[in-house]
């Protein structure tokens, strides 16, 4: 545990034993259903093994990647390999396109900085 | 279920039924340890309400956001915003300061730019 750890009953005390100190700020705040779909694509991206998918496929962005390609870079079986591709397919990360007997797969254009972009909020 | 959902089996089957057809692209993965340290930081993402305490937190950045101005716009009750934020501050994205009563929060410099800039690979 980080020296920053917080305890949650020690916050629940202190909110419940003084008045308000800060005006409210709701009008700033994601909406839910916003907040759902970004959270989902993170989800997809919290994983290491995914991870190091992506970066494979990312350096790789000039041509796509087939599938035959990751495990042994990797370190892993196919089907843990397919796993984690499955996912960052249904997460709108990556394309996947089938050609004669093997699976290529290719970054969704502007998916990642999309994602990126969201991090990054404009200062005011 | 997405129309481009794959199955895990099949693509397995592909693996096994043909011969590798590209070159080995091991140079570029990222390494082991640093994956599991950004895969942490995602999965501290990865909740919409942790993302929509961010937003707030985000938006009022030339300030620190105390704890009590935070159940109200989320709709949460305060130990469920005390845990998330606790994930948040573990993962290093959020800093806690307590002064007086109240616990203060902000965004520790540069932890979501550095996240953002893992997403956007330069392209070759």
């Amino acid at each position: 545990m980080s020296a920053n750890a917080v305890n949650s009953t020690e916050l629940e005390a202190e909110i419940l034993d003084a008045p308000c100190c800060v005006p409210a700020q709701g009008d700033n705040v994601l909406q839910a259903e916003e907040a759902e779909q970004l959270a989902a694509r993170f989800k997809a991206l919290s994983d290491p093994n995914r991870l190091r998918i992506l970066s494979i496929v990312a350096a790789n962005d000039s041509e796509e990647t087939c599938v035959c390609d990751l495990p042994e870079p990797l370190g892993l079986k196919q089907p843990t390999v397919s796993h984690h591709l499955k996912i960052l397919v249904d997460a709108g990360i990556l394309h996947r396109e089938k050609r004669g007997v093997w699976a290529y797969f290719s970054l969704v254009p502007g998916a990642l900085e999309s994602l990126s972009s969201t991090l990054v909020t404009p200062k005011k």
